[in-house]
């Protein structure tokens, strides 16, 4: 029986781990898919706090896994399949056919970002196309940047991204947005950014760096090339809750609910939810950290006042 | 005129720095009483994630000072010590005598440990003397400590610290502790605490590190002295608002009172307050680094609806 599960290894997981550690409650992680988590797919960081140089994303989760390891954290190289929160102890499935038992579970299982599936696109991930440009847009100073999606997000991310681009275009697979309207009317305001209508992305062009996205029209079939160094794909994130569905309350996207005050407290008592899988508006390596820590504490307390430790 | 003024230099003013600098926001920052916060009062932290070694309190804070300076953070060594948050731009007058007028701020001045004002607990600080349990508890496996307080938080630490301490001491200086009354018990049923009423410290003894604590009775007059490893002051947190009086809503603590779903959104469109100013839950090194964030992606935000970038 274990006291403290963590499912998922990326910020959120590690922390929790972390945390949990210090506060004697011997917790095991489920480091998941993609250990270490989203960060491990980025290139450089610079806005973690406590790095004057930027680091490594692969890096900073290696340091974080290493600390947890230091600190007595546990670590089970499975995946979460399948979870029972309706009876105490709690219980998980694993990939490998083992099944855990729980006395408390901190849900830290991140979200992946959309991608629009191209074989180019993946090789220049982090060498001008991103997912995030509240992260990456500081490195786009002056130069060309296009921008994939017709959302709110995708709207957001382009006046956002005037801030450091000579110039911003949206491509939007329809002809008219997604996003409100107040939204379209500002960023159509915005000199800095044009908008491409009725078009996907075919290819992304650049042997080292992005060079340019080939565009195709989906109304006419005409392609085009259009130069660009950065390429920001804003299609929108998937948490990764499918296997937590009639477990946990989830909102419509699928990010776990947790209660407005309690940042990580879930419907579950005894179950805790941290990271990008419950929180789609900042979605940060610091905040999914901290949001670790607190799950951490809260179980801790939790525990407590039930007893079992 | 500033766009973004950042009140305060510890975990969350330094990561809000960060972050409004990454946004465009070219940030100002006033460093405040004790440039670093509190962080630069301990000795070893092992919690902060991405640290696989303990890092000293000092270093970490000098690390995220020259990761601001690096992305082009402004610094004032000042101290804010009036504000005028009731029409905008926002002003803030500096002990120096200037005055700053500002688009949007961030509060971020942090919170002070209460202490009991000897020589001896200040001398062995981050030695033994520690104000936080969540944080330093790890460091006391298997010796005795002392925990002076009456209130809920000194008997959620001592419970907490049974899970590392051979015995824990609860010295109050009344008969009966403030506590609520399920606390009282709980720690009172746990055989490795023990309650010292009426009794405040005279002196904490040891040379280079605590060896024990001197008591005095208040009623009887009578001194004894406890030997332990570990003194937790527990007696109480004072966040830094008081120049903020009428100018924006405390609790009665003087915590900023946050909107519950906005974490970092005060009562004064424009104005966002961030760490252990407002936060008297966690207060811990990450969470104040994660509101900093928030805080700066608010403030962008916002400062961006309203047109002023």
């Amino acid at each position: 029986m274990e006291r403290c599960l963590v499912i998922g290894s990326g910020c959120a997981g590690l922390t929790a781990g972390i945390y949990a550690a210090r506060s004697g409650l011997d917790p095991l992680i489920i480091s998941g898919l993609l250990p270490g988590g989203q960060l491990t797919m980025t290139t450089e960081v610079e806005n973690f706090p406590g790095f004057p140089s930027p680091v490594q994303g692969q890096q900073l989760m290696d340091a974080m896994r290493k600390q947890g390891e230091r600190l007595g954290v546990r670590f089970v190289n499975d995946l979460a399949e399948e979870v029972n929160f309706k009876k105490h102890p709690f219980s998980v499935r694993l990939a490998g056919g083992s099944e855990i038992a729980a006395q408390a579970v901190i849900v830290a299982t991140g979200a992946a970002a959309r991608w629009l599936g191209l074989g180019s696109e993946q090789r220049l991930r982090g060498k001008g196309v991103s997912a995030c440009a509240t992260c990456d847009g500081f490195f786009f100073k002056g130069k060309d940047v296009l921008v994939i999606g017709g959302g709110d997000t995708a709207l957001e991310e382009a006046c956002f991204l005037t801030k450091f681009a000579s110039s911003v275009a949206v491509v939007h697979r329809r002809g008219k947005f997604r996003a409100t309207s107040a939204l379209v009317e500002k960023a159509g305001q915005n000199k800095k950014i044009r908008f491409i209508f009725d078009c996907v992305a075919e290819e992304v062009l650049g042997r080292e760096t992005v060079e340019g996205v080939r565009l195709k029209n989906v109304a006419s079939g005409a392609v085009q090339s259009v130069k660009c160094e950065g390429l920001f794909v804003a299609i929108g994130h998937e948490p990764a809750t499918s296997f937590l569905k009639g477990q946990l309350a989830l909102d419509e996207q699928g990010y776990i609910l947790v209660k407005p005050a309690g940042f990580v407290v879930t419907d579950t008592p005894g179950v805790f939810a941290a990271g990008d899988c419950a929180d789609h508006r900042y979605r940060q390596a610091v905040t999914a950290s901290a949001f670790g820590s607190m799950a951490a504490i809260e179980a801790g307390k939790w525990l407590e006042n039930k007893g079992f430790v």
